[in-house]
Order: C-alpha cells, then structure tokens, then sequence
C-alpha cells in the first residue's frame, strides 16, 4: 500500500509556483509584518473566503455599473475575464475566485460591519488568482495585503494610509522609497471646465495617459494649453507643486487640484524620507479612484511596490462612504527586500537530552534531532542543512569545529 | 464616479464566511505559532499553489492506483469529487483546487526536493477548499496547517512528530489532551494469518471499524477469537497495552502489533500530560497509512483536532520513501481554543504629537488617531473600539475615566 503522492514529470500550471525554504516562511514573515504594523495602528484584521457568488465579486448590479465612467467600465470587464468561475453545485449558482480582495473588504465594511463606528481600519492578507498573467506579472497567484480606512473624507486619512504604507514598506528593509501621487479625476473636471464633449474629455485622458503631447494639437488653444501645461506638470513635487497652483483652475477642477496640492505638501512635511512626485493628468490604473491615488516605488527596483487611494463605498442600504486604501502585492515586494537567510540550525546528535533541546530553541536555536546513530555527525548535519553540531554542550560550526559558545 | 463594491443582500455561499475582527488576526496568529513552533524543531516552510493540474492532485496514474487497497481506491474517487475543477485557458488542461495539501508536500518533497538531504522535515499552511460540507465540517473553506518528516522509518520519527503535535497544541492553550493511536494495516495483516479470503478480510475490516461483534458471527472459531479479542483491546494505552501484547499474532501482524506497542509505551513514558489510548482494529480515515497512525483530542471539545500519521512516498524516478506527518485544521481548533481578546487600544485625539503615538505603540498599545476634532472624544473613542483615550499623557481608561498609568 502506497500513498498517492506520486507527481512525476507533471509540471506545475503556467504562473502557479511551489514556494521552497526559505522563501514560504519569508513571504509569511513579511505578510505577518505588514499585518502586525497595521495592528499597532488600529486596523483590524478581517479574512473574506476566497470564493465568492460571481455578482458579488464584480458588484454587478446595473445601477451601480451606471454610475461608472466608460474607462472604470472596461475595467470592470477585465475584471470579470481576470477571475476562474465555479459552479456551485450547493446552490447552482456561479462562483468565482477572487483576483483581488479591495472588493471584498469593502462588502465587509458595510453588509457586515455596517453598525460598527466610523471610521473603520481593516486590514487584511490572502493570496488571489487571476485566469492569465500579464507581461508585467507573470505569476497567476500571488499574496495581496493591504489596509482600507472607511467613513472619513479628512485629507489626514489619505495621509495616515501614506505614511502607514511607507512605516511598513520601511519595516521591510526597503530603501529608497517614492510615492507617486496622482488625480485621477482632474482630467475629466478640466474637460468640464473647457466645456470638452465626451469624445474630446476621452481623447484627453488617452493624450495625457499617454505623455502624448502631439494627440492634442486639434484641440483648440485654450484646452491645448491648459492640458499641455498639466502634461509638464509631472515630477518632483518640489518642484512641480508651484506649476501645478498655477494652472488656472476654477471650481471643480480647482477643488481637486488643491486637494493634491495640500496631500503632496503634508506628504511632503510629515513623512521622512520619503521622495514625493505628483503626476496629476495620469488617471490610468486609477479608474476607479474619486480622490488622490498613489503607487509607490523603491529606488533601482522595476515597476511599483503597491497602490492606493480614496474611492467611495456604498452600504446595502444606499448610504454612500469615502474610503482610502492601499495595497501590496507580495511578489513585487519579494524583488526589493533583501535576500532570506536561515535562521541557524544546530544537528543535535541521536540521544541528545530533551531538556538540552529545549534549553536550545529557549535561545534562539532551530533544532534538527538526529533520530538514530549516525557514522558521521557532520556530514549527517550538513545533509540536515544544519550550520553547527551540538557536542559536549557546545554549538560547534561545521565550517571549523572549533567551539563557537557554550550552547 | 463610485467603486463598485455593493454586494448588498448577496449572501456568501454556504459553508464560505467572513472572519470579523478579532477572529481573522487570532487564526492567523495560531497558524504563525504552529509554524512557530515546527520552525524551532527544524522544520522548514514550503507553500504549493492553491490550484495545481487535476492529476497531480489526485496522482492518478494508474499503476500507483493498482497498489492501493480497496477501501484506498474509494477514498480516492471521494477525494475527486471533493475538489472543484478549473480549465485552465492557458494549457487547455484540467485544474483544480486543493482540497487537502499532504499530497502536495509531499510532491514538493520528492520531485522538487529529492535532492535535498534525509530525512527532510517540511512544514506547511494554506486554505483548502472543497465542493462539499459534511455534517461534522460544514465549511468548504478552511485552514489547514501540518508538518512532514520525510526520508526516516525510525520509531522516533512518529514519536517526534506526535510530540510536535503535542507541543504545538499545548502553546495554543488547548488543555486536556489525548491521542488515539490506530494500527490500519493491522487487520489485513491478521486475516492474512488467519488465510481470510479478499471479501472476508474486508468484512472483517468493516466489523472492526464498526465494532460490530455480531457481525463476526459467521467467521470460523479461531477467526472471531481473535478479531473479538482484538475489538476487545481498544482503550487505554495502560490498560489495553497488555492484552494488546497477549493476542495470538505472529509474522507480519506480530510485527505491526509490536511497532504500535513500542510507540504508544514511547509516547506515554516521553511525552508529559498527554493521555494515550489505542485502537489497534480501527482503520477508518487512515487508508493511506501504512503504519500507526493517530488523532488528537481535548477533553470537552467534540470531533478531532488533528490527525497523522506514516505513509509512503514514491518519487519520480521510483524510489519509495517513508513518510511521518500531521495535519491541523484551523476550525477544530478555533472550538478548542480560549475566546480572542483584543489588545488594548487607545484613542488618540486630534493634534497627538506623532512621537507620542510611537512611543505608545512601543510598549504594546495599539493607537487609533483621531482624523479631526470631534465634540466628544470619550464617544468617539468607543465608536472606535478603543478602551482608552489618551489625555495629558496619560491613558485613561473610558470606564472610569481616572487615569489607569503613565503613557
């Protein structure tokens, strides 16, 4: 009789791994990280399943999808082709696997955590799959961890998520940290005050998305210049701050500028040590963002750590919330921390006293109990992945086998 | 512009939940102690994927199925139909969701690890999905949480890992434990000696597992004696252990016989306040064990809290390994475990000096910043969850309002 273990040559599915010492126990060591720090600072932690009824994963329900500009529109179908569906045989209904879990922590919020006080701090941590990789990430599971304060509309809670964000990427051992601060929703505000049509306020967005400075030459010399000034505006908010107060903005438009202006300045203040940009006429990615985004980045480490921002939740009773968040996926994390190494693994011979053992771990040791009598201690260790032999009462390293401690 | 996020009446499926503050951080916290706790004693992490092709899930080939036993050939077909099936787009092939991840540890262990020295200890954690709930686990989402000793036939290989298990429940709280070590092979072997056909052996298998001595009324004298003497031996370890030793077994159920009263005396006399029973004739739910193999209980909890035991592990080339392990799962032991409690919180009004909050969050506090002036911060403070506001550098509790410490 043999257990059915046997997994030959079969290959994992393309983007799915299998995580090996020591990196399993680093990833959940960071994710443990993350969460403990979000703890200190007053977000509770919730767990969503991580399947789900489909409607509930898309909040599909055509009223709402009404309220969504076109380009949020096309998200929301990416959205629906980036999740493996399930049928229920329990209820014949279609489930699906979550791609993402920002969604299912703001269902949280609001059906089942609706009677708690306001503001809210959850936190939360679990891996996602999504139907195909991209270019850019490859893998089809990953781990997302992030945090979502809800019910308040202060500017000091885009700037705690900030600040959160950068004490726990900090915390990681990460260096050179940016954040990008962008106003998803300044195009279309200026496209109203330019008295742009709808085609025209789309060909903005792509023109400004897209640094294209040439896709605005047919738009006429007031809006050209205006978008065209904004375009320039991306940079280092030392900088670019002084550009972006002087476009000249009115009403709407005007508002969301001072937002970003007064969130990159109190970033900018209140932060240490952190390099502040702004890029105020990028929207993509942001779709679904009413407020300041932002996506930060490690110096010499390609693409972003993890994005945020403000975005509004409505409760099953229609009652609608501002909410600010970010998140962090933890295989871009993996590529700007530094390497694992193991803790030390000590081979303590066939025989040794339980109480030695435990004497060991009390102060640091990883234990590997030899479980019968070896030839060789030492080569016996080193297939054990030990580092030291206990010997005599003494931690002795395989490299010399001179005493190191006493144990 | 609103995120779409209402998933208003829409219920989870059956058997899905949400875990709510402070039940997600306390599971997470017993999964990171029991990872803890096999880190210690050298056991490293590896993390397979939550979907993986359908046949690496079930090691379906054919010429491993030939080697199983009937009653192993059923739970493979129940496992089957225990997982949910993806296609998966990319290879065209069928996926599917783990249901249970021994099989996957001990995949990684072989075919990714088999160059990796012996014996190998792996530990491992992750959500299992399945298509079902049964009566006594209505969730089709849990946590399983394990380790795996690879590559030792030793005794002290299962007496390490049942003192692992041990240990690891005992750091969770959990009072009052018991394991029951079963034999499984045990009553094939004895129908061997006694020369029972295929469908008596089976029979008798099914009597055992039922203690059903009535239905052992049409086997031979010799035959009932010793299947009764041995339904008869079940208990325990102090008292069932010598009338375990005075059954009339010889060759290879003398042998199993022998390996499960070595094991459970080794168990009883190394292992503190743990209480041993036996149940030599049981086999139910360890078909694949081809050793001992048990379950741990606690005084006053329903159901098993975890179970184990040795099998066999066959590599890609065709090398066979003996294995040791157990499993957890995260729903058992939320039944047996204290209620959580949250850790302190303290609320900090508006203005709180950054440094401050810092240096209560050094000494344990968990701190909730107030956004923006509030009429009343000792309201405030409970809508947040906090039990203490912090005033003139002091934390006073919202009960009396007399101040309990110095920050």
């Amino acid at each position: 009789m043999t257990a059915p273990n046997r997994a030959p040559r079969a290959l994992l599915p393309e983007g799915l791994r299998d995580d090996l010492p020591p990196w399993a126990e680093y990833e959940a060591q960071m994710v443990d990280r993350l969460m403990a720090v979000a703890a200190q600072h007053g977000y509770r932690r919730v767990a969503p399943p991580l399947v789900e009824f489909e409607d509930s994963l898309l909040a599909s329900s055509a009223d709402q999808r009404a309220h969504f500009p076109d380009h949020a529109q096309e998200r929301m179908a990416e959205r629906a082709q980036s999740m493996f569906r399930l049928l229920d045989p329990v209820s014949q209904k279609m489930m699906a696997v979550r791609s993402d879990m920002t969604l299912q922590v703001a269902r949280i919020a609001t059906a089942r955590m609706g009677a708690w006080g306001r503001p809210l701090r959850l936190s939360y941590a679990g891996h996602v799959l999504r139907v195909k990789g991209t270019q850019l990430r490859p893998a089809r599971q990953f781990r997302q961890a992030g945090v979502e304060l809800i019910g308040s509309r202060s500017l000091n809670a885009d700037l705690e998520i900030i600040a959160l964000a950068t004490l726990a990427l900090r915390d990681l051992g990460i260096a050179g940290l940016s954040v990008d601060l962008v106003s998803p929703t300044l195009v279309s505000a200026i496209a109203q005050q330019l008295g742009l049509d709808d085609a025209a306020a789309h060909e903005a967005r792509r023109a400004l998305d897209a640094k294209d400075a040439g896709a605005l030459a047919d738009f006429g010399d007031e809006a050209r210049g205006l978008l065209t000034d904004l375009m320039a505006v991306a940079g280092s908010a030392v900088e670019a701050l002084d550009r972006l107060d002087a476009l000249p903005l009115i009403g709407e438009a005007a508002v969301i500028r001072d937002n970003l202006g007064d969130l990159a300045r109190a970033v900018s203040d209140r932060i240490d040590d952190l390099a502040v940009t702004i890029d105020p006429g990028e929207s993509r990615g942001f779709e679904f963002q009413t407020g300041v985004g932002f996506a930060f980045f490690a110096a010499h480490v390609s693409g972003e750590l993890g994005r945020g921002g403000r975005y509004e939740v409505i409760a099953p009773d229609g009652r609608e919330e501002s909410a600010v968040g970010f998140s962090m996926y933890l295989d871009s994390l993996l590529r700007a921390v530094p390497e694992p190494t193991e803790k030390p693994r000590i081979y303590l011979p066939f025989g040794t006293e339980m109480a030695d053992a435990q004497r060991l771990r009390v102060v640091g040791w990883r234990t590997v109990q030899g479980l019968e009598p070896v030839d060789d201690i030492i080569v016996q260790a080193g297939l054990e992945g030990c580092s030291h032999v206990y010997e005599n009462g003494l931690a002795r390293s395989l490299d010399d086998r001179t005493p190191l401690s006493e144990e």
